[in-house]
């Protein structure tokens, strides 16, 4: 294991009704003057904005509107936010939706004690400030409300960047499973692909001696084996909702992948296709992760056959490991085929011609990158073509 | 699932040779005058207080000492902490040791800022304020370095009692394994059990729809039983006792208990023993808690049967669950024979004739207690006498 801080100091409220306390726990949590960020109409038509705005009134606390942000968040509304707060002395950005909107509420929270471009933070510099930053959770998908990390695309050019620094934690996250339950299958299962991916980004890695984080990377991943079908086939499914809401933080504030070397490669290879075609992130991760397994499965065939017995349930080949490392991946793609996620280029509307685009576009030229395998830019290439015609399927 | 708050705000510092940066955890976490609290000798003998001193040195920041805790820490060295933080205006407590050094120290924090007799928040009363508590931890076993949670006995009648609050959290836990390698087999094994113990505490629970939480306690559980034999059978393996000090943390800062009823009565039952006999309470857990289970199991066999079944891979009996059910408790016993823990009343050097002034001292009198099965005084009576001849061995 090797040596790593930890640190997750959001407050988490989670059940039924939660949201009716978001005024309350702004209050507790030092705002004063409050940025309210979301993005469409559903927000509003659901009353939950009308919620969260009662109780807040309800304290006393002043706030701002600014709604409109989009799925693959956008640095103009960042910019627009940063004014917005500056002009009206925001002390406090609470974002009420899903991944998207809190990634984009904590660009703003950093841009605006800044004096330079926010972009800087999404282009390795480390903030030394940001605003405070809370959530009331709409989908269970990005784990962004228990994680210090941010996802912005530059309108011009659709260049996609992280950011990360424990100043955008969230500092409360109201979790209420009940808004999760009108939300459509494919987004659903969209949500369920990216909080799977987050746990395979940790689980296949080179530094040994992990069991403890082993372990609870299996126990999120048999969880959203378990539940994510009940919410497809039941949609209203409380319980299963609540199982799969619980374990997108899990997932992602990284209590499952310290001590260890985590890979992230995915993420990097599919945030080139949500940016050139605007497509679902948990829908472009179903199409990649599995590929990315298929190319580098035999860097190490037993951390894959652990993965198909302990996770999968798959019966260990003791005389050809390999076998059992292959059905995993296998049995993956037909858990994302079975819950309606796409596994294929086609499938997705991503073009072949476009791999050499999409490569460039990644901007690794002759370097290398990633935790468990370091790729090339002709690995990459690769991937993105067994995204196109898969074998283990 | 139940509706749940879930709070951890501790920052973890984890790996080799990290005890070296408490000045500056110190430092960040805003203190400048320190009570320095610790046990016996051990620490000042292998020289880790003296590297604690060093670095808060080396950060100009003062301290005052004050050493002596002893296991099950008494009440009477709070009060005299709490005197000693008045009169050096101490705005920051480090506990260096063991779960008895920083539940000590947790008391001595609410204490301070208390008009009246900090026993007050160990009768059911909840503190105010607390002084910023933090922990460079020696034994992986209580989980006080990431819980809100402290237990006193009180010298006088030997009155064992807990208290709880996000107010002593600590601020930040340092976590260094090595600091571990050096424990003898007993106490390791004393700690082991007491991981474990924190864990089915809250896995037996009447809560239904809570898989994620299921999964969690499993994950935990499955790797103590990996660990703890490997540390028994080679004190000094670095990556083993890494394991179950991330473990031992995971156990108890409720991430694997939240949104469930959970039980507690084994460590109530256990109380009494260390209580009485001053035996250390893992080996108590270890004579009460598979006597609990012995008693109460049949109040949800499935529940038995899947605990049997996936942390301790017992095969199904379809046919009779009840067999499974017990199998799983009779794992457990062996298990904690394996690691050195004694099993019985004779073993532990507890004595059958006590037993009526231990559910006196209990003091439940005719009411009922606990999570899983509500326990009456006469039950507890009964537990502690399958403690003495326990027939699932």
């Amino acid at each position: 294991m090797n040596n790593f801080q930890f640190y997750s100091p959001t407050e988490f409220i989670f059940g039924r009704e939660t949201e009716n306390k978001a005024g309350h726990y702004v209050k507790k949590h030092g705002g004063s003057s409050v940025l309210l960020h979301f993005g469409g109409g559903s927000a509003v038509k659901s009353g939950l904005l009308g919620r969260v705005k009662a109780s807040l009134e309800a304290e006393g606390i002043a706030y701002t509107e600014l709604g409109g942000v989009k799925p693959n968040p956008r640095d103009t509304l960042v910019y627009k936010g940063i004014d917005i707060c500056r002009e009206n002395n925001i002390d406090f950005i609470l974002a009420v939706g899903g991944g998207s909107v809190i990634d984009s509420a904590k660009a703003i929270a950093m841009g605006v004690p800044y004096d330079g471009d926010f972009w800087d933070f999404y282009s390795g510099k480390d903030p030394e400030a940001a605003l405070p930053v809370a959530t009331v959770l709409t989908i269970a998908a990005a784990g962004s409300e228990g994680s210090g990390d941010s996802v912005i695309t530059k309108e011009e050019g659709g260049l996609k960047r992280g950011a990360g620094s424990d100043l955008i934690r969230p500092r409360f996250s109201i979790l209420n499973p009940e808004l999760t339950c009108t939300l459509p299958a494919y987004q659903t299962a969209c949500g369920a692909t990216d909080i799977m991916a987050h746990v395979f980004e940790r689980y296949f890695t080179n530094t040994t001696e992990v069991e403890i984080t082993d372990r609870l990377c299996e126990a999120v991943l048999m969880t959203m084996i378990k539940e994510t079908p009940r919410v497809i086939a039941d949609p209203a499914n409380y319980d299963a909702r609540a199982n799969i809401m619980w374990a997108g933080m899990v997932a992602h504030n990284n209590i499952v992948g310290v001590g260890r070397e985590q890979d992230w490669n995915s993420h990097g290879i599919e945030h080139e296709l949500s940016a050139l075609y605007d497509c679902a992130h948990g829908a472009g991760l179903a199409v990649i992760m599995p590929a990315w397994m298929e190319f580098v499965y035999k860097h190490d065939i037993m951390r894959f056959a652990q993965a198909a017995t302990r996770i999968w349930g798959c019966k260990m080949d003791f005389a050809a490991p390999e076998n059992t490392a292959r059905e995993g991946i296998i049995r993956f793609r037909r858990f994302l085929r079975d819950i309606g996620m796409p596994l294929t280029f086609d499938e997705l509307g991503a073009k072949t011609d476009d791999i050499p685009a999409l490569v460039d576009k990644f901007g690794l030229g002759d370097g290398r990158t990633g935790g468990f395998v370091k790729l090339s830019s002709e690995d990459i290439a690769s991937i993105y073509r067994i995204a196109a015609d898969p074998k283990l399927i």
